[in-house]
């Protein structure tokens, strides 16, 4: 018999070091003999990622906050359908880079469209799967915004490229999700090298999940 | 003040004439001096024929039903927000190819997704926006296969082509709602020649909506 995998999503604003930590994180894994699978949302499978390029260079006005949380929930369902289900069942860990909290922050707080909505969506697109433990990544709005100047060259997507009030919000809905769930979500500090950070994070993986 | 303009929906299976009597009823209300905007589903807006292209040649192994009921909803939120809402608000009648009935008897009934489900997905996207009237054209299979085969020649997208059991479960969604609900439906005949269909669908037009 197979035991399921663990599912481990790294959650935070623009800038906070979400990606860089998945990949440090699925290293430190593999190295110890932990079969790995490392993603991302929107994305991760042929459908989800080309409903990613739809998201990220919209054709015509640019998508209302309704279509964009449906569009989401959409590359979501297939993801969660196609990848994330099948390799847990095979035992495999899965380390995502973003999951359904950020559409909560992005779509459900900032955008608008409310947290009941994009959890309903969840529910009906994705049977409402939930980490085993998500990684909330938190930085000096500062720290942030020299980060994604370095990483973009001033270029930005559609999403990445709103105004600070935005990313202001997003920061608030992934903050109280944390205070709400304090067992589902480690909260670490984002600051300083890289490799400080993930220390932190593994001391919360071993912690929570390696027992 | 501007009367808001009045909303019509043409559903039905494959092959029963919708897109023919949609043309059709257009050009008439047109003749009457009406302002008709003529639309179809998936689709409608840039964002909505963009989503039309991944639900019928879908990237990878093809979409699961709750990926493709989302991708529906978010099509649909698109063309509600950016095309059909406003054009009734400035008093044009939108003449519409299919609309939330279609994701109803497809995802909701043959599909599996549940029609409380695809509802749901309606009111998140859409605010739950129904026709004034629901025009549904029932022909009898022998009548719609031969006119699928003349049409496609042997080609089907990757919802037409889908088997007999699939499509008559559709048909059995689509006569339930209507059943349900008689005044937002009328049921029209649509064997035989194209103008008697039209003359048939006028008639309801003129009994419930011209007065």
């Amino acid at each position: 018999m197979t035991i399921r995998g663990r599912f481990i999503a790294l959650e935070g604003g623009e800038g906070s070091g979400k990606s860089t930590q998945t990949r440090l994180l699925a290293h430190a894994l593999a190295e110890r003999g932990i079969d790995v699978d490392t993603t991302r949302e929107p994305g991760g499978t042929p459908g989800a990622e080309a409903v990613r390029a739809l998201l990220l260079e919209p054709p015509g006005a640019g998508w209302g906050p309704e279509a964009e949380a449906l569009l989401f929930a959409a590359a979501r369902a297939d993801h969660v359908a196609q990848r994330i289900r099948p390799a847990l069942a095979a035992g495999r860990w899965v380390i995502c880079d973003r999951f359904v909290d950020s559409s909560r922050a992005y779509q459900g707080g900032a955008g608008g469209v409310g947290d009941d909505a994009v959890r309903a969506l969840h529910a009906i697109g994705s049977g409402g799967l939930r980490p085993d433990l998500t990684i909330l990544i938190t930085v000096d709005p500062a720290e942030a915004a020299a980060r994604i100047q370095r990483r973009d060259e001033g270029a930005a997507d559609a999403i990445g490229g709103r105004d600070a009030a935005y990313h202001a919000a997003v920061a608030f809905a992934f903050a109280r999700m944390a205070v709400d769930d304090p067992r589902g979500f480690a909260v670490i500090d984002g600051n300083g090298p890289a490799e400080d950070v993930l220390a932190r994070v593994l001391a919360e993986v071993d912690r929570r999940l390696c027992h």
